[in-house]
């Protein structure tokens, strides 16, 4: 049996707002705005540029280096996770990019010597997610790992 | 008392056919060599451009972007410290660069979730040693630092 009614959703707004791995992206992006240009913007509005659908990724080419502004997004989601990291381990970490010219390349959350997040990026000029719960179930994912890595070697991570 | 005769000196040749760091350094560097610009040159030429002296470094502007060139020369220098890691320990080891436009920022040799080496960066469009000695010395202190690490934590290395 099927049906047709829909399962509750949650808006964007409450989504973004009981989430904490949104609010520190959106914290973050709201601190380093030196023109204010976002000071009127719905936290929503905000976050829009991370989701980016499938049919939108197809018309952005992947010949070119990655822009600035991409870049900044991809590094801003990973300090939102490295704050959550830091949240529950009490580690505090540095988050380093090193793209090619492609798009190919590694982000690297770390504390001391321990490599709390180690992810390849390909395609870079396209990254984000399908809707903003993708981005958090990803996100949160990449969180929960690091976060056991940081418990398990302490002792790498106070190097 | 002194004496005006000099400490008898190794050659630059005697010392990079004798120092691995170097005979390292000048393989990767012939070994990424598209336009065969090297193939006539002796290992002393290729290596010149890592002797950097104080007043030569003056001369070089910390204002603009580090040159490719600089970068690549500066990633061939941790790419051969992470295979003398690598000889000592078996870890394969990959190695990451992120510089700011200002020349600051870090260098990383890893192998699964330990970091080798960590390094900072600062005014790295200047990189270069006063001498091949120097290049050697603090390239064989990085690494036989990374080979404790290696040694110590090969778990996290594992991983």
């Amino acid at each position: 049996m099927t049906t047709t009614e829909a399962t509750p959703q949650v808006s964007a707004e409450e989504l973004i707002k009981t989430t904490p791995l949104l609010q520190e992206i959106v914290r973050q992006l709201r601190a380093h705005d030196p023109y204010g240009t976002f000071r009127n913007w719905s936290d929503e509005l905000i976050l829009k540029p991370y989701v980016v659908t499938r049919e939108q990724k197809k018309k952005i080419s992947v010949d070119g280096e990655v822009d600035v502004i991409t870049k900044s997004r991809i590094i801003t989601f990973y300090r939102a996770i490295a704050s959550l990291i830091e949240q529950e381990t009490g580690l505090l970490s540095q988050v380093v990019i090193d793209l090619s010219h492609e798009g190919f390349g590694w982000v690297l959350v770390f504390s001391g010597r321990l490599l709390l997040v180690s992810k390849t990026l390909r395609d870079a000029q396209r990254f984000g997610f399908d809707s903003l719960e993708k981005l958090v179930a990803e996100g949160e994912k990449i969180a929960k790992s690091g976060i056991e890595l940081g418990k398990k070697h302490g002792d790498v991570a106070q190097l």
